[in-house]
């Protein structure tokens, strides 16, 4: 099989998205239900684990734990243990994250703008 | 509940996103496991269902017709029907699904050029 990446020629868009390669993997890790919501709440600064439950309204326990565990597996996301008492986690964006976390803002901010409008045309 | 939208004020990246609203919808279809590749292939130029099969490799009849549908419900895509013998319709972006590719291409462009450094990561 082969996958389009850095060395192909021709510009993105023009290539086919074949099952299997892991440009899909990392889409579908980055642009699943919750990975936009925990890498965008981020992007702001480090949050611990109760913070973020907070803001992506609606993930349970098992599901931020998942969204985490792939994201920190991607090098996209990492935990900072706090040497304080009482012992304290935060999460933060790596490089890689915050390189990411740039191209997503911009997309979740047309969401935000155009939701209603999108929505209200289907009544 | 109070939605986060076009009227509140503040940069997106510093709102919660409450479950249940409108831009909590929109976002899920947009990055749907498969409603980016749609997009993404159809900002090259409008497309046959059976084009639009072999673009998004891996993607079923049922899958394509619900991730269609649901974009065509939100504006995003359009139907039309050529004149010619035999029938045939092409699916095409609307004016904001041509703004929401172009916040989609470079997301797809950072995915292709990182995900085998991500995934060697991995290894």
């Amino acid at each position: 099989m082969r996958c389009p990446g850095r060395a192909s020629s021709g510009p993105p868009r023009r290539r086919v998205f074949p099952a299997g390669c892991p440009s899909r993997t990392v889409l579908d890790h980055i642009t699943g239900k919750w990975g936009v919501l925990i890498l965008l709440a981020l992007s702001e600064r480090q949050q611990r684990w109760s913070e973020l439950r907070r803001r992506a309204e609606g993930i349970n326990e098992k599901m931020l734990a998942q969204t985490l565990k792939t994201l920190e597996h991607d090098g996209l996301v990492q935990q900072t243990a706090q040497p304080i008492i009482p012992p304290r986690v935060d999460y933060s964006l790596t490089a890689r994250g915050h390189v990411l976390s740039a191209l997503l803002v911009p997309l979740v901010a047309w969401a935000l703008e155009n939701a209603d409008e999108i929505l209200n045309g289907q009544r």
